[in-house]
């Protein structure tokens, strides 16, 4: 049961980015000389890491809320994520003046909970084991006439995550080719929006884990596939299937899925640290660790990269590094 | 013996601004709402830690080569630094096509030695007990005819460093305060020029370990005081006394100059790693743990801070982050 679909276009990126204008960061975009060698052409990397909140989720989310007409920004928002999408919603939400309720599992850390209310959410918890995290979320949507924000399949998301790449290209001038993770979607079709609007020749690439290709099978098979909850440790993109909103937008403007492994993650998040200085979380890592490691063959091109996000605590930064 | 001294100005960090265009990244500057938080100011942080080769160095460094003519350049320069001074100087001169020696002492971490031959240097050794580096350096200097450019005490390499402030402020408005490391004072005495003369009112703060106060004294006491070798973790910091072109700007130029512990300064590594994603080395950290810990007040002023390097291997980082 899929209520109509509204696709957002390239316009509601520019939507967006009016939106968020002065309220989200506009990162920076960092080269390295060292990289460019490794790939034998121009990496641009769109440094999300350093976004509010830690990743681009922040664009999406303060684009969903200030969407809304005052009087549904009065009676607040609902998500429920344990991730990069909760705190950055939560964040936005109370930028707006918006009250927020994130629903999160008994068991996420402690340090996540601490952020998320940190940044103003009411935090709800249900039990991974027993409960439907989706109908606790819908059932507070409903008492309270909160708008639920989804993580990626939400038309104001996708347009709100298509300003990085917006950014990136109005900032560095035209691309042969733009790379970016893939989760659920939403940074990709959001970006690929963007990027083809500007230059219909560039081309878009998502970057998947190995473990968990659902979205390179979707484009394979003309259709949303739904895998078994994959293991690794892009925690980002451990979504079983991409958003329904997101699809079409995938179907009609990316060129191409690729996946790398989690080694290859992990020797793209030292190389970030050791050589470029930024912390880029495994997930953040993907687009870069496609092109470092030649799975996406950038020579001789001008290509971007979307670096999504930075939040990693720092037990887990050190196991990582300890390791390889 | 002093040879005489040539002080620079502000119109030599605008000269140095003009031939470093294009060749030093223009760094981005950082903000957080959570630091702005805990010093209920309004902090800007300069990263120089995503300076080309990891530190603000690579800017006197590449405006020193640049100065000399080309008979000079084509002659080549040298160097004794096993520190950020020696990898920038080795960049800067491969890429305007000079020859580089870098004196190194025997024990120099292997990874150092190969960074610095990565950038196109001539590594010499030194013995560091029984050889003097700066009379290698000189016989290198005389025998070849190649420039000596010291790490800090040279009228270029300041002016060079002063470009950090100087963009810092172009780009974020007037300051009521600026922060930086201090070690041989090429940075602070630099960006004092840039500061005071775009705004004679914006206070100037050095920030020492506390470990190595030499700074603090000679300020004090009216002449260059000589300590003995300080142990910190802020490696960058570890010189026994400043130099004596710096010196003078220091006087007439700085305001203040305060220490931090080494226990601040790891507690402000965490806080850049966990809150903003970048990872900025000990010595990096003095001009923000000084503000972080309010060691200098910031209430209510707009206040800018260089962040000096980067350069920090992840095995000395893990051991910082699991120590806390």
């Amino acid at each position: 049961m899929i209520a109509k679909l509204r696709i957002p276009t390239f316009e509601d990126v520019r939507d967006a980015q009016a939106r968020i204008a002065g309220n989200a960061h506009r990162t920076p975009v960092l080269t390295s000389r060292t990289a460019n060698a490794m790939v034998d052409g121009e990496l641009f990397f769109k440094a999300e890491n350093l976004q509010r909140a830690g990743a681009f989720k922040f664009r999406g989310a303060y684009n969903a809320v200030s969407a809304l007409d005052a009087d549904a920004r009065r009676k607040g928002v609902v998500a429920f994520s344990s991730g990069n999408h909760a705190q950055a919603l939560a964040y936005a939400a109370t930028l707006l003046g918006a009250p927020s309720v994130i629903v999160m599992p008994k068991d996420a850390p402690e340090i996540k909970v601490a952020a998320t209310r940190g940044y103003g959410a009411e935090v709800v918890f249900f039990d991974r084991y027993s409960d439907d995290r989706e109908a606790i979320a819908r059932a507070i949507s409903e008492e309270r006439g909160m708008a639920m924000i989804p993580p990626f399949d939400h038309p104001d998301i996708i347009a709100g995550q298509g300003t990085a790449a917006l950014e990136l290209i109005e900032e560095v001038g035209e691309l042969d080719m733009l790379i970016t993770p893939l989760g659920g979607g939403g940074l990709l079709a959001g970006c690929a929006l963007s990027a083809k609007a500007l230059n219909p020749d560039c081309r878009v690439i998502g970057v998947e884990p190995e473990a968990g290709n659902d979205g390179q099978q979707s484009l394979q098979k003309g259709e949303v596939v739904r895998i078994a909850p994959p293991k690794s440790i892009a925690d980002g993109a451990l979504t079983t299937f991409v958003g329904y909103h997101n699809f079409p937008i995938l179907q009609s403007k990316v060129d191409g899925i690729v996946t790398v492994s989690d080694g290859q993650l992990v020797s793209t998040m030292r190389f970030f640290a050791e050589r470029m200085k930024i912390i880029v979380e495994p997930t953040g890592c993907l687009g870069a660790s496609a092109a470092l490691n030649n799975v996406v063959d950038c020579a001789g091109k001008r290509v971007g990269i979307v670096l999504s996000g930075g939040n990693v605590d720092l037990k887990a930064l050190s196991g990582f590094f300890a390791g390889a």
